[in-house]
């Protein structure tokens, strides 16, 4: 291997070369910064997949610091995050019970087997395939996970049982169990959910007010969730308040995670499989576009297929160290960016902070209400909910606004995997359809120029015998029929014509389905006295057509340009009537 | 329903009005020869279905009669055809057992499921649906069918029991039954086989010696088949070969079908669906491409979506009248179109034939040798088997040949309908590979034209201050990124551009996340001092685009042509370098 490919798969060997003193001490103000922030959310995310707290911590250990070394964002903030907590939960749910051993085995394994993929797509370099979710369907995707995440809190700040996958299925369970309303839990529950709603607007102003500056008031108003954990904690603690059937976390095992391999049989690998293949597009997808923001604003690039190594060495990490799927997660980043993080390092120390806090603060953590992680999670995805999409979409392309609908529906309705995967196949074969049913466009001269455009919406030069139209679409399989039939309905309604011109600007593409409709055309309007030309056929079109016969067998000629090809024609006509004249005389 | 609407669904108004004599006697004849071709055919392939000999010849005559009234191809000749028959053994095998009651009312059910569905599609204009069967699929599959058919047929030319839904298992069950190979039937199968290969272009020749004429003699030799059975029947019946174990067709009931609706359950409509989707569409396909191609030769035109409701008139005939899955066949439909068939109503004759067939003519076939039906299927579904595809699209281009090659294999590897399917998703997946990485290049002006090409292909002006780039593929979310990456790598080794221009000829839409990237381009740009322009913006595409802001934020403009961009931009460095002269005066 060389050292520039070395290089490619350890970026670490890039920016710890210049690491100095500066970069040491702003890394380390933003992991105490992200830290702080990361104990409460990997604690309530853990929650969330249906794990014990625990996990949440050991998934922000050790991914942290396989992302320092192996991914290309500066500052993408690795670990446990909403939308790939509920995937999991709902993956696991279908194989093994909550709370089983199993169950933890199966989120371990889940881990592993989304870490082996995006390695696996990494090393192929198969990145681009995540361009095929589109910005739409992953919006739709997002904000449908928000509200079910969200009601999915809901029994813990209620202190009910509630179960269902979909929100259907959820609704009508916390309905069925609202009788068994826990009122002291619902205050725990209802304060912190207030007082987490209020501090992510309300108390930055409060800290500028008392002389903080701008920044260092937005940092220590993220601070906000801890303050909750500590006051419910408290409370907790003083009223007895488990005795009082509010759900605590309980006992969490003090310190590092022990190491093992997953160990589930191969039915749960092949069970898994499927799951592991969404959380890592998901995942993907989510953590890239966070990665691309953040360095586009520094000027820096991240490599899409180093990505999937990064995040795939993140999520092995997860499951050998007790963790849980992991990725880049959009608010931690954010943070862990405005506090100043110049280098991967940032991830590193705060993977130094959760163990630190894994060691330490554990004990502490029995007396936390369920209902305080609940309210967090409630008042962080409240953020991922966007039905501005929406909106947008229908003011801009129905298919978008389909795709975007389709998406956030049968999420909603049927599941995440369900719904991201109805999602893609509606975006893709709303795309197929627009191509399988082209726009054409007869085209004139642009007076004055040797340009041509359609002539309902511009004023051009046109000529009786002759039919410039414009395909604008690649000519393959799907639209072959289609244009075929439009071209004799356009002939039909235009008996003078006798040459007729393809203009090929948009034609990319001629696959065989389509040269076999071609040669039909020709041979048809051959019979009927019509002569076929093209037009600006591109270099590549030209080099497969130049491999087979059609070119031979073409009535007209291929014109490099339209304007040559119709002055070309005209000239014919000239010449023709002028030897016709010739004979009169 | 206007009298134009009732006409477009009962084609038979439109040809009956002119129907006279000279018709009457062209169809009649064409009718008398397709109807002796017919029986032996109708015969074979309900064996080949797994199906009893009657219910091929129930399947050639109401069916006839439905598509007579509701198609719009004069010359179609519906009834059994080869592909369809395996189709339905396979989807019927996984459900019933052959020769049960139970296989015989899942084919009748099968028959009224996909009647159903192609009436729908119809109804509701679908037909473009069949488009996304690439012609290379269908021709891959079609082939690796003819190879199964004949294969599956062996076993009773050799007289030795043999299963199995794909090749490969075929083969070694054939293998496996090789020992108990009966040379009785053997002695019956491999001269009928012989001289039906014979026939097919030995016996046109000798006839036309005889002083036949051409035409005459062609349609003579399609009597082959007839003799062959004759002539087999006779030999069963003279030495007594049904007590030598050579399998005949027995008693076939006397008599026309009775009607009446399929019977089975629910479970049955739910397993069946599938098949019933697949066979209706690739008999679909199958028909319309015979139809066109002869339609062609006499000018005359077939309508796709009111081919769905013909052919899903003509299987609910069939599902009613003991039948089974029928569509309009290739080689029984150029008979009929050689014998001078000049409208429908010679399909009506057919069925009149077979029906007086079916009443008197039944008795006859109890000493058929099941090895000569088997013969006469080999011999006709040789004429599918064509590998000349595989080299066609090997030069042709590689996309095309993946997907035969696809459908080819699947289909032998794995049965009918996995292969119809992947041969499908291959060519889609192909064809969305292909737009996800898009073509571009970078163009000049072709002197002394307006007209701008790649400056790698064509000897053109260009300048160093201004990269125009033509895009060769619409922008929506699979390319997006792609497009992005690709421009700034160009700018990287440019950094002399300070305008580029995204030639728009080949983009016929942009999507919302296609806009979001071009949104991220312009910022980018802008940042770095390059100033974006479009142009040959197309006008469904400008529509889409004059609704957002887009067009604000854009850093340079949008010309009509890339010739009047590239002048004005020319024009503003003159004038900015002019009044850089006034000021140093």
């Amino acid at each position: 291997m060389k050292t520039s490919e070395i290089k490619r798969y350890f970026p670490i060997l890039d920016w710890s070369r210049d690491y100095n003193k500066d970069t040491l001490f702003s890394d380390l103000l933003a992991a105490l910064i992200v830290t702080i922030m990361l104990i409460p959310q990997s604690l309530a995310y853990a929650l969330l997949a249906g794990l014990p707290a625990e996990v949440g911590l050991y998934a922000s250990m050790l991914p942290l610091v396989a992302y320092a070394i192996f991914g290309t964002s500066r500052t993408l903030s690795v670990g446990p995050v909403a939308v790939v907590s509920l995937m999991t939960a709902s993956a696991i749910g279908h194989i093994a019970s909550i709370g089983s051993v199993n169950y933890l085995e199966a989120a371990l394994l889940l881990a592993f087997l989304s870490g082996v993929f995006l390695l696996g797509m990494g090393l192929l370099r198969m990145g681009f395939l995540a361009n095929f979710l589109s910005h739409p369907v992953i919006s739709g995707f997002i904000t449908a996970s928000g509200i079910i995440i969200a009601f999915s809190q809901l029994k813990h700040i209620l202190g009910i049982h509630a179960e269902g996958e979909n929100l259907f299925h959820l609704l009508q369970s916390l309905f069925n169990n609202l009788s068994h309303i826990n009122l002291a839990t619902v205050a725990v529950g209802l304060p912190a959910l207030v007082f987490l709603f209020w501090v992510r607007n309300g108390l930055k102003p409060i800290l500028m007010n008392m002389g903080l500056g701008d920044k260092s008031a937005s940092m220590l108003a993220k601070t906000g969730p801890v303050l909750a954990i500590v006051a419910t904690s408290f409370a907790a603690y003083s009223f007895d308040l488990g005795d009082k059937s509010v759900a605590l976390v309980g006992h969490v095992p003090n310190g590092l995670p022990s190491f093992h391999l997953p160990v589930l049989g191969h039915e749960a690998w092949r069970e898994l499989m499927m799951s592991a293949i969404f959380i890592s597009i998901i995942g993907f997808v989510e953590s890239v576009s966070v990665g691309h923001t953040l360095a586009a604003k520094r000027r820096q690039r991240i490599v899409p297929n180093q990505e999937l190594i990064g995040l795939g060495a993140a999520n092995i990490a997860a499951s050998v160290s007790g963790g849980y799927p992991v990725t880049g997660g959009f608010a931690r980043s954010v943070v862990n960016f405005d506090a100043g993080a110049v280098t991967p390092a940032a991830g590193f120390f705060t993977a130094i902070g959760i163990a630190l806090a894994a060691l330490f603060f554990t004990p502490y953590l029995a007396y936390l209400p369920k209902a305080t992680l609940a309210a967090t999670i409630i008042v962080a995805v409240l953020t991922l909910i966007d039905f501005s999409i929406l909106k947008k979409t229908w003011g801009y392309a129905r298919s978008d606004f389909v795709a975007v609908l389709t998406t956030l529906v049968v999420t909603l309705a049927l599941g995440v995997e369900t719904g991201v995967a109805c999602g893609v196949l509606a975006s893709l074969a709303l795309h197929l359809y627009k191509t399988s049913v082209p726009h054409m466009a007869i085209v004139g001269e642009v007076p004055g120029t040797e340009h041509y455009r359609n002539i309902n919406r511009h004023t051009v030069i046109t000529h009786d015998e002759i039919l410039s139209l414009r395909i604008d679409e690649s000519l393959y399989f799907a639209n072959a029929g289609f244009i075929e039939d439009k071209i004799y309905e356009l002939l039909e309604r235009r008996p003078d014509v006798q040459h007729i011109i393809l203009m090929c600007t948009a034609v990319n593409e001629i696959d065989l389905s389509a040269l076999e409709a071609l040669e039909s055309i020709n041979h048809r309007l051959q019979d009927s006295g019509i002569t076929l030309h093209l037009s600006e056929v591109k270099g590549p079109v030209m080099d497969v057509l130049n491999k087979t016969d059609f070119i031979t067998h073409l009535s007209g000629n291929i014109f490099l340009s339209h304007h040559l090809g119709i002055n070309r024609i005209l000239e014919q006509y000239a010449e023709k009537s002028q030897s016709s004249n010739d004979w009169n005389i």
